[in-house]
């Protein structure tokens, strides 16, 4: 509703640009109507494609599928406290996580991303401004990946705030991928470093609990030129050489889910399996090998982590393959790739994500880490309790 | 993974039966993995139908869409705290809201239910019976009306549960109802009754407060031989005679989503405009008027209000029309049906839930509830701050 935005004394018409729009600091989600809310939102989206017959503003969506296509379906849910904590990850980083994590999703079945329902659960102290960022951190990501935002619900929380994101992507049908496929003499695949973004999140803890903006444990031994970042858009990748600090909170803040390298993958029918490293790798790795019925082992000497990423952990004490194994904010892709069809994946080797070879399925069940000296178990994290 | 509920002691084959399968009501959810937890949701869950080509268990679901049709999707959430209460809100309740108010939506666009995801924000200390409960209460609900539960999400809330559900249907295109579309002179109706569910809220909560089962606020004054519930199916209208107590406490914990209702409106092509009313009766009118770009006259006396839930209003100095108005939890549908079209109503009036006529779209912009002495404007509720 135009008018009663308006009527807050807000210029609607620079809605679309955040930065030219300064809002009161003081007015907070609570002091808007749910409607006030709901047209904050629309502001920042593109025109409705044609298939959307019905958008925001109906009692549901209604779109037209695509022709010949078979379509994915995924939901994941952030909650503040569990999966962000707001005192060191901006708003624009929390909404573009939110789509990010469901994108991921798309990209692991090879799906072209197509819309995205949001619903919110908003405590009613949280700042317009901040609500506003996550927003436009969400939609910035959005256009990118061409998915657009058909609807969606807002609540009030009494407690933290919640992001839930529900996502539809199209595929052709016998190009889908899956994680069950993987046989024994497959080749592993992940997709870009891992253990970045855990470095990044330790980093980001340790600041805000000093907090202070330098500290001897985050100070930056290893600063290139000095990184620059798009004004315009602060997700976009580095532009010049980063720090190891601006490396790994920037991967940790803005992971970039492999939307275009789950296409090539998938119309190059290169996988015979493949996932979504949301829990990290040692868990993708079992669920690969446990939908396929196969083992895996997995090469510590080949895991990618950048020379910086490594050094940072091995100066803490911390085990840079342990903590690549385990982290779960890496939103690489985990595939399997038959021997013999490697040719296959020339197309995504060209795209500008590296796929690295980690390892190979096995017929016996274990799923193990070998290292120069020792083959033990992968560790089981995200298979303990729920508490 | 069976293997895993096994080791926690429980005989996964009798879970499908709630009732079979106590548990040690000590455990809670925070005692059980995630896929525990998944583990216990699946065995809920009838076989996959064909169309789902890949359901629980992968990054996302694949379907294949229903030919000719195209789909309405929308999400809804329920925050404990804020649309319930968990004090006097039974755990299959709460399970049955969930899904109904989702259901209610793809009723109001005249669509055929076909598919879920669930995302739950579950403390930790929530009771795993309870947890059981709810999803017992939302398979039961969706098995009456055929839809799938394809996908979801499980994670831990530090604070309240929250239940978001994404829930798509298939509608010819031509077929589906919006809000917009009413035309001056269009005829106004409304499904079901009004106001009980808000009285059975209040009644609850009454009863609550003081804590007893038996107070003067609400001894059941109108009792008739004795309403008895089907045990297997506690949300299955009350077969007998209820009492209005039982009539409007079981109104508001199993509110019945009119999916076939708006199948039957749908198919007829029988109304310019619909919309359901989870935010009261004074809403959806608005809604409808101003999606349409017309006015609306609302008869009092014609609203369809219990006689028994008039009388206990009433006896308490409410206002039976003002509750029946603004109250949020009937999950009833508001149409428009253009004048000299009534007939292709007529087998929605065949339906077990009646229509009643309330008013008329109006040329002037006003939304009016004219009674025998004035014409007023509509409440305003739902409109407010977010608050």
């Amino acid at each position: 509703m135009p008018n009663e935005v308006r009527g807050l004394g807000l210029e609607v018409g620079k809605l679309k640009d955040p930065d030219l729009q300064r809002l009161p600091s003081t007015l907070r989600v609570g002091d808007l109507s749910e409607r006030d809310l709901l047209a904050r939102i629309q502001q920042y989206l593109p025109p409705a494609p044609a298939w959307l017959l019905v958008g925001i503003g109906d009692d549901a969506a209604i779109i037209e599928p695509e022709r010949n296509r078979v379509q994915a379906l995924s939901v994941d849910a952030l909650v503040e406290g569990i999966h962000f904590d707001r005192a060191f990850v901006p708003p624009d980083a929390i909404g573009h996580r939110a789509l990010a994590v469901n994108l991921s999703d798309l990209a692991a079945m090879g799906a072209a991303p197509r819309l995205a329902l949001l619903s919110f659960a908003l405590p009613p102290a949280l700042p317009l401004e901040e609500f506003e960022g996550i927003i436009a951190g969400l939609v910035r990501l959005g256009a990118r990946h061409r998915i657009h935002v058909a609807g969606g619900n807002l609540t009030r929380s009494p407690g933290p705030l919640m992001i839930d994101i529900t996502v539809m992507g199209s595929v052709k049908r016998r190009q889908a991928l899956t994680r069950a496929g993987a046989r024994p003499g497959d080749e592993i695949y992940v997709s870009g470093t891992l253990g970045a973004a855990a470095a990044g999140l330790r980093m980001l803890q340790m600041k805000s609990a000093t907090n202070k903006s330098t500290t001897t444990e985050v100070t930056d031994t290893n600063r290139g030129h000095g990184a620059t970042r798009s004004k315009e858009d602060p997700c976009a990748p580095l532009s010049s050489v980063p720090s190891v600090v601006e490396l790994c909170t920037h991967r940790y803040l803005y992971p970039q889910p492999r939307v275009r390298l789950g296409l090539l993958i998938s119309r190059n029918r290169a996988a015979s399996a493949a996932i979504d490293l949301s829990d990290g790798l040692a868990d993708g790795v079992r669920r690969i090998a446990e939908a396929g019925g196969v083992g895996a082992l997995i090469e510590a000497d080949a895991l990618p982590i950048e020379p910086a990423v490594r050094a940072w952990f091995q100066e803490r004490g911390l085990d840079p393959v342990a903590e690549a194994m385990t982290a779960g904010d890496d939103y690489e892709l985990l595939i399997t790739v038959r021997p013999r069809t490697d040719r296959r994946l020339s197309a995504a080797k060209r795209s500008d994500v590296p796929l690295t070879r980690i390892g190979t399925c096995t017929e016996a069940r274990a799923v193990l880490l070998r290292d120069k000296t020792t083959e033990r178990e992968l560790p089981r994290a995200g298979y303990d309790h729920f508490q």
